[in-house]
């Protein structure tokens, strides 16, 4: 067991965290990756570091690409505005993609399949077949590259694409362990893997002091998670904590 | 047709010179994209450049991204040797997935599934919906992402992927028009399009001068395609050109 490694995608918010919180219950040595991709903070990725110090990886990846060159997304650009209070407007912020009118500006163009097919050019190096990525399809921004389907046919791919996997040394399998969770479901398992979620960031518009919105998608994600989950959020909001 | 726009990976090579060609054939606009990935040389992203400017696209954008930190290819790590001169230990250089141990070391894990996400990435921001791709799988060097299965799994994955797929505002395609045919046949067809294949760069191992070794699997591979299309290649070689 001691020499089954495995990618993990860790973007510094508290579903990359459980994830690999997970991966190494499962006793994985793990080669964690995370992308600077001209987002417009690098809170996370400072996160993403602390993250990987706590839970313990062999290496931790820092790769800087430029997806904002191609513009379209409030994340890469910042003449669009990040989304707020869409709870507020709402029952819940679970979206379907039955009225994908609901995908957010803050969808990224193909950023996961861009991240996975990193993940899996190292993945190959390091003779890892397992490539963990903390997706989740249910408590979600809906964006379309965090469901089922979608991971199901990037592995397909991944089998296609690389010599080791026709050479028969392996198969890959790309892992996303909290993809059918709820986040309160997420939050709880993590804290039972003894993640320290201080450590994780996931507001999509933090102020210059780290602290975070509390009102858009991702915050408003989080905290529905904690308070389901009935515990304290530890990270702080610049407005009053509302769970 | 005016507006009809496609994104084309572009490497400077003939395979995916002619595709240009072919997709200027069909009245696409055409946006180029050509990366700089840590391989040896520079001289096939000049090709690029040049192709594009010859045969007239709309922009052409140059990426840089770094497979080298991964390592594990003769063409990105100086390390591994590029073999030579394998079409003289065999009838022919055209390996068979049958026989995986004859995938070479110039094999770049993954490179195709990263070049295609950052296609599909900028195909969704410019509302494109075809990607051209220059692969081949009959006169090719045995990788495994060059075959129409790998294409066919990647298209699949694009439309599952993406917010522009899903709300139904167009189905991408992943287009390789040269994977069926011979490289014969690949440049009578760019010959007749008015390809310049004195623009082109297959080398591997070009010297400081630029001119190719003619030994690797490239050079002997298109030395091959010229001679079948009995044509002469115009580019210049540091052995004798065995046509």
């Amino acid at each position: 067991m001691a020499d089954k490694r495995a990618v993990v995608l860790l973007s510094g918010g508290l579903d990359s965290a459980t994830t690999l919180a997970i991966a190494r219950s499962e006793s994985f040595q793990c080669y964690a990756l995370t992308f600077k991709y001209g987002q417009r903070h690098h809170r996370e990725v400072e996160a993403a570091g602390k993250i990987a110090r706590f839970l313990g990886v062999v290496e931790h990846r820092v790769i800087e690409i430029d997806l904002a060159v191609f513009g379209g997304s409030a994340l890469t650009d910042s003449a669009i505005e990040v989304p707020k209070d869409r709870a507020r407007l709402r029952d819940t912020l679970v979206v379907s993609l039955s009225n994908p009118s609901e995908i957010p500006p803050t969808y990224v163009p193909a950023r996961n399949t861009i991240f996975l097919s990193y993940a899996l050019a190292w993945a190959e190096v390091l003779g890892a077949f397992d490539i963990f990525i903390g997706v989740n399809a249910v408590d979600y921004s809906g964006y379309p590259d965090c469901r089922p389907e979608f991971v199901a046919a990037f592995e397909k791919t991944a089998n296609l694409a690389t010599a080791a996997a026709v050479e028969g040394k392996g198969r890959f399998r790309i892992r996303a362990p909290v993809i059918n969770m709820t986040k309160g479901e997420i939050i709880r398992a993590g804290t039972s893997l003894g993640v320290d979620y201080s450590l994780t960031h996931s507001c999509y518009d933090p102020d210059e002091r780290g602290r975070s919105c509390g009102r858009c998608d991702a915050c408003q994600l989080r905290l529905k998670g904690f308070a389901e989950a009935d515990l304290k959020d530890p990270i702080e909001y610049r407005i009053t904590n509302n769970e």
